[in-house]
């Protein structure tokens, strides 16, 4: 059976402004990768509805779980909750026990504005956690999350317990002092040989010296060691010198 | 007239596993904005040849420029340029001054890999650097760029001057101790009055205070300066103390 599947829609004209370089993404993916669900794209969209919708309905219909950051404050700018709701065709319904907890968090300073955060899809469940701001919610597969890494990361949390896990990939890293042309075909050679292992080369450059990690992952672990043990004999032909990681 | 679009199309198994936070877009976007093209979306897939082939064709067609990173170095998980070629619809052709850079570069030590970063899709322009390692190259409205961070600036530089330009949008930022509810009202109120201008709220907390970056951006700069003088009244209004930036 294979894993379960996933995407991430951010959803915030700051991230590409380049006002502020999204963290929500790395975070998600490497959680994902914890609990053996697979990322499979990202897409990073406008506070646009027609935007937001055409992202939303392609990727909920391919992926397993989709999760959106962004967009669920209280502001004119936060759209996402009447987006969703539209994208599955339903209200947007107020949930009581929600408006209650942010009442009394609020105290006396509540506003119609904050009480907005207590709006959901109707249909959607919310995911409870124990902090003092307004949870994330569930409509059918689409995660609906904050932009604010902090919160973004309390809801994810809330949320991973409720969904379906795979195998997390196994996954082997070697790092050596080699530039990757002079590897290319071997690892080439390496990767005919095991299908089902995805092998990545990634090079870099420190201090004008060539380097490359070499990466192997997969949800077979004896096939990926034996790839990893195959880059291993590779390396040593080569002459290359592993690099402590 | 409008401004140029643009997208982003991060192609790299490493960010959608978490293994690397990836640092391109970010960067794309700030110089992006500097020249005055609106980066519109963004995505990120696998070093998977349909996934890739898909998300390019559908960018390409709708925004002025795309710009992909990574996928272009000399291992078999880099796709880029053969999928990028077949995309269009044209071959991959060696490029012999590229070449012959990449054999001086590499005196005796070049092999067969290695010069296939000499291949570009067959019409495609090289975008010369000054730097020791193969340039990106621009196939229509498609800018190939490599995945590398450093790399990736080198290459994208070089583009820069090739690309058509817009009017940088004129942004103005205020931050405040302030929740985003107290002014969620005001603030919808003033997006009403000042279309052309984009008005976006972000929240935050330090040390447990919550306090809202308010940015007004638009192509306008006196309609962004109303909008803004606008927010600077309605933040005295609710007696929101001013943060130092």
């Amino acid at each position: 059976m294979s894993n379960p599947t996933a995407a991430i829609l951010v959803i915030g004209n700051e991230v590409l402004s380049g006002r502020v370089a999204d963290a929500n993404l790395n975070y998600i993916a490497r959680r994902l990768n914890d609990v053996g669900i697979d990322l499979k794209e990202a897409r990073v969209v406008r506070d646009d509805k027609a935007q937001i919708t055409e992202a939303l309905n392609t990727l909920r219909k391919v992926y397993s779980y989709v999760f959106t950051t962004g967009g669920i404050g209280p502001t004119h700018d936060d759209i996402t909750i009447a987006t969703v709701a539209s994208a599955f065709g339903v209200a947007v319904q107020r949930n009581l026990e929600v408006e209650e907890k942010l009442k009394a968090y609020y105290a006396g300073r509540v506003t119609a504005a904050a009480l907005r955060m207590a709006d959901y899809p109707a249909g959607a469940k919310v995911i409870w956690h124990g902090e003092q701001f307004a949870p994330g919610c569930m409509m059918e597969n689409v995660l609906v999350l904050a932009g604010q890494p902090r919160a973004m990361q309390v809801m994810l949390e809330a949320a991973l317990p409720l969904l379906e896990r795979g195998v997390p990939l196994h996954t082997r890293q070697v790092d050596a002092w080699v530039r990757e042309s002079q590897i290319a075909d071997g690892l080439a050679a390496i990767q005919g040989r095991f299908a089902g292992v995805d092998i990545g080369s990634y090079p870099y450059r420190i201090e004008g010296r060539a380097g490359t990690a070499l990466v192997c992952r997969g949800e077979d672990a004896k096939l990926v060691e034996a790839a990893f043990g195959a880059i291993g004999e590779l390396l040593s032909e080569v002459g290359a010198e592993l690099r402590a990681a």
